[in-house]
């Protein structure tokens, strides 16, 4: 993301970077085999779910004239278009709720409105839609993404919490009506009742609650004690929609006792009904829109333009975040010139456009991070255990593994990443194996547990291609064809699985990271030291800390006030724009350079290199306690961003002398600032103790305990 | 417990030891001040809870011959002249389940029979408790009890697990009925139309869960990491009956919109009522019942002796379990002597007779133990910082603690034990003080942390006296008088409290810790080993663990079973009695003594000493870790019985060296076995990590963050 503003450079760019790879990302998407299935169905309900319930919404608030039928056309639409023709195919597109709520906005202003009317609404929406679309071409030409790195994690992570905030709003919402008569239904059947809606609530949360923890207690799935790992593994691949299956079964259990409309289940109209499609016939009404409207549609598509250029972008980027260490280059100026044609598209045949949509796109990355990890583990064991067959050393035995994990390297790759992840691999594998002692006697399984050191060894890597992306999206065709049974899933069911989305989403978030810490009492505070933490904990004053996430904090809830606005509403992503003159000029009056570098480092300030070395230590070194992948999704979830708190896993993993060693070994790697007085100030009264909880005192040997805590 | 069958030896011998320590009793409780609320406030809920709902199903068995009223004032009757001149004021009495299932049984038969019907049943039961009481005087008088040794922690923890089980199955069924109609209710009101069931229903589901899972989180508190110590410490204290107030007041929400029947609520008599009394005056019927019966009612009565017999001192066994170093002797003999004398009483005005109840009694001692905790730590705090403020040394510093220590010691103490404690504080206190360097130089609060250091120190006592016990049976009898607020609570809380209290009892029971080991996957066997562990763990293999849960499982089924069959279901004591020559003479036939003494140590095989060393070892250690007294919880509900895994805290408190120099310190303690393939073998394939994960690597230096974790 280079600062240039020539015109069409950036596109160019773009181009040849992801041409390079681009069949490498259909060869080895293919290469994954079944395993593919696992991040795709997660992927595809993350990404479904939501466009239907906000289908729902918007068929109310536009009195049916758009439904989940025409939201999740689009998703698809657009999904099949990016994941085949699009650069970063790891992100994710879908309707998104600030789509929504301008969709909202501008049909309330279209039917007051004599010359337009509900009925040449869509048609009005298309001219907007051309409007943005051009607008985004601009966007896209003068290369105005280069400006995305003046996205810093601050505004990031403050988006990404008022979406949190948003799909828990949802969530409520839609449990608190569960005991209301919802608006267009008929008052007088007999689900209506006090009596049954009383029923229908308390079955809705029952249903809701049950979704949202075994929802999170299976995505924790490997770290279970019981289970045999294929089953472990299997839940936590497919424990969400297993869920989603589960608990929609349970609420047919009391089917037999109580009236049809209990619960209550997705309401979506039938999209083979003749009716559904007429909107596809949009474009002929373009003309009879009024010149002065057709002019006029362009106040609403600036609005929208700024929130897809900006939408897309974060998303895009939250789906590429250093810890990912990605091996393919990014892609965001073609993908908003893309993004152009696909509003135009939607605009014409009268459905709202999607754009790159949070949390869905840093979900997929996450899922295929583990996806990645379980194959090169799979093929480095089998490499290892063939050599091990051949009585071959604990050196040789290396040197395969080497081998297969150089080959299973995607070949196109810009140099600088891809040389890093081998030279860490390699160091890695000499440390481990001399560490075992003598390199040269012949190994077998027994005294060498291969799936164990290879989890040792393994950086975080991610599956990067296009088939789960394409296959959700052809998923969610098929969505729209299975409308009827997706109505068999409950809405309190949905609540549930917004309320997960939300949750699902926090950790990780240094912004919500550092609001716990806030509110944790002081003589605890030491305890975010034990576990895997980012560097502002040690080299940031709590003071600045507190104020810091305040302002952060103040600043998210205006935005989610703006939300509530009825007609200004859609002014919300202008207040997250405005981020960036707030975090380039006015923060560092306020901030040491110093601690902003830390709080919130941004790329147009030189970085120190040391912490980003320390990023992908500390993720290997994380990913090192894997068992059977289980902490990868602790790392990734977990320390987004840079990790100070590194110790090694070789102390886990082998005699406590040897741990020595590596402490030694590695003191020198760090600045000694970790030992300053900031650590006794955050231990509270803990003091004494300062050095026994050191990084580097052997007591640090059970992160993935620490981590697995709580 | 001497093995003697001199009659009233041991009545004497208990009489003795307790007169010694009977005004210290007081003394010691009233000294204690406002705390000692914090554990009668809690023990009184999870006495008065079951009662009252026993009560209701007596009510239902009993076609209202009994209620609650009855159940309640016997239990408040018993427990006042048990805390006052009963022997082992630790133990809890009530009225249990067994009782309440013997009860219905004799209803159903005095009920077929014209020469008895309902109206003779209270007096022919007044003839049931009179042979009881003479077979109880038997049992106290030969000194029976010291049989009691025979019921090894195989018994007492099957036992447990089965009034667990009890406890479970009342939760789960009075669930299921909050969907149908109760019986004796008017199925034409309104709140039993088939809607507003299932609306009943539904609450139920959203209260019982709710005060189950927020029970459980608060007792937890200690832990948290949000909010000020005291805080923290206040919910942990009265967590469980805060809940069941607020979910109580949940239960009111939507009262506006629904019938009054919804959600039920406890249906009791009012104690005011004229009738309610009226079986006060039982005596003046029992010359009226058949001579015939008379004479019959001795075979129920054995039932209930035995029944007593062993509940009573499996109750108390189970409140002084070694791991509580209790100070203070017990009294078996007496006090099954005094329960004979109480069943007259309770015979006599006919209500039925309560006996020592697990979980209770050792739910009692718990939280006493944390009581003693903060007490200890408040005087030693006070005592250290007085004279680190006349700027003395930490030699001086840490005499001062130990005269403070010594000061709170019990005047009359049975030597052996009090020295004992005495010698481990003094021990770790030097240890403690040469670990902080210089002796000699003065010291003051920012280098040196008093609170932790005396966590560190600690070992674990229990505030043994009188106090608590009187005024949770004067609660109860409050409870009588407030009839009709109790009537406010749900009865689905009551089944929620049902799940807590069978739940809250699992961990530390040994048996249930081994079916878990066994359901346990492999590979994740050694996660056992990183956390405190018995003995058995790594010296008994694991399929003799498996064969040995086994069978017990079965057993404890069997017991299940039989309470299940009507009328059969009074000898389930039997099954449990028989349990003692099963222990003695068959399962050696089965099993390596070695073995059996690991997994079930009994007091007539003559122990190693080593294990129990290792015990208060053990929890000495444990204990060193208590923040705020926050791992005591831990302890002693985890590692019941002794503890194998032993690590010095002082890893934690101090500098690595220092735990080197400890470690090498205490290897010599430990047999070698440590190190022995078990190790490696229940590890699974983690066997190039079996030095690494050895009990004395710096990595151990976590247990406290280990036992929270999970």
């Amino acid at each position: 993301m280079e600062d240039t503003f020539v015109p069409f450079r950036g596109i160019k760019n773009d181009l040849q970077g992801r041409l390079m790879c681009y069949t490498q990302d259909w060869i080895g998407g293919l290469r994954a085999g079944f395993r593919i299935l696992a991040p795709t169905t997660y992927i595809f309900f993350a990404s479904a779910i939501p466009v239907i319930s906000f289908g729902e919404q918007l068929e109310r608030d536009t009195d049916g004239v758009l439904t989940a039928v025409q939201t999740l056309a689009s998703t698809a639409l657009c999904g099949i278009i990016h994941s085949i023709i699009g650069g970063q195919p790891l992100l994710i597109l879908g309707v998104a709720e600030p789509t929504v709520i301008m969709y909202t906005f501008m049909f309330n202003f279209a039917k007051r409105r004599p010359e337009l009317g509900s009925k040449l609404f869509l048609a009005w929406t298309g001219w907007v839609c051309m409007w943005t679309a051009i607008l985004l071409f601009l966007l896209a030409i003068l290369g105005a993404c280069s400006i995305i790195n003046r996205f810093t994690r601050l505004a990031g992570e403050l988006f990404g919490l008022l979406i949190a905030m948003l799909f828990m709003q949802e969530a409520i919402k839609g449990l608190i009506h569960e005991f209301h008569i919802p608006e267009r239904a008929n008052p007088t059947s007999p689900e209506f009742q006090s009596s049954w809606r009383f029923g229908n609530g308390m079955f809705a949360l029952v249903l809701s609650f049950g979704l949202l923890y075994t929802a999170l207690r299976s995505r924790k799935a490997r770290s279970w004690r019981y289970g045999s790992g294929c089953l472990r593994g299997f839940v936590a691949d497919y424990g969400v929609p297993l869920m989603v299956l589960l608990w929609t079964a349970i609420s047919y259990i009391p089917a037999g006792s109580i009236p049809k409309g209990v619960p209550r289940r997705l309401f979506s109209p039938n999209p083979w009904s003749s009716g559904a499609f007429e909107n596809w016939t949009v474009i002929k009404d373009m003309l009879n829109v009024p010149v002065l409207y057709i002019i006029g549609a362009f106040i609403p598509a600036t609005m929208i333009a700024v929130l897809f250029y900006f939408d897309h972008s974060v998303a895009s980027q939250l789906a590429q975040q250093k810890e990912f260490n990605l091996r393919k280059p990014p892609s965001f100026h073609y993908d908003l010139l893309l993004l152009g044609f696909m509003v135009i598209i939607c605009g014409l045949i009268g459905i709202p456009p999607s754009n790159g949509v949070i949390p869905q796109s840093p979900m997929h990355t996450k899922s295929l991070a583990t996806l990645k990890h379980q194959l090169l583990r799979k093929r480095l064991v089998a490499a290892a255990r063939s050599s091990m067959r051949k009585q071959e050393s604990l050196g040789q035995v290396y040197g395969s593994m080497q081998d297969a994990y150089w080959q299973m390297q995607t070949p196109l790759v810009d140099e600088a990443s891809s040389s890093q992840g081998l030279k860490d691999f390699k160091e890695s594998t000499i440390q481990l194996a001399s560490s075992m002692g003598s390199i040269n006697a012949p190994v077998n399984e027994s005294i060498f547990d291969v799936k164990k050191v290879i989890d040792d060894l393994l950086p975080v890597e991610v599956k990067e291609q296009r088939v789960s992306n394409l296959l959700q999206s052809a998923m969610i065709v098929g969505c729209v064809a299975a409308m009827p049974f997706l109505k068999m899933i409950p809405t309190s069911v949905l609540w549930g699985y917004f309320a997960f989305m939300a949750i699902e989403n926090l950790p990780g978030n240094q912004f919500w990271e550092r609001i716990l810490l806030v509110f944790t009492a002081p003589s605890r505070r030491y305890k975010v030291l034990e576990e895997y933490h980012a560097t502002y904990v040690e080299t940031v004053p709590f003071k600045t800390i507190a104020v810091f996430t305040a302002f952060q904090t103040a600043y998210l809830l205006v935005c989610f006030g703006i939300t509530w606005v009825p007609t200004a509403g859609v002014l919300f992503p202008l207040m997250i724009m405005f981020l960036v003159p707030v975090r380039q000029y006015i923060l560092p009056k306020f901030f040491k350079g110093a601690h902003l570098q830390d709080l919130d480092a941004a790329e147009y300030e030189e970085v120190p290199a040391l912490p980003f070395n320390l990023a992908s230590e500390g993720d290997l070194r994380a990913a090192s306690f894997a068992d059977d992948g289980e902490i990868l999704d602790g790392i990734i979830t977990r320390s987004r961003g840079e990790v100070r708190h590194v110790c090694s896993p070789k102390v886990m993993s082998s005699t406590p002398i040897l741990s020595q060693e590596l402490t030694s070994l590695q003191s020198p790697r760090f600045p000694d600032k970790v030992y300053s007085p900031r650590i006794s100030q955050l231990r509270g009264n803990q003091s004494h103790e300062g050095v026994g909880r050191g990084p580097f005192s052997p007591g640090e040997a059970r992160p993935s305990n620490l981590r697995k805590s709580g």
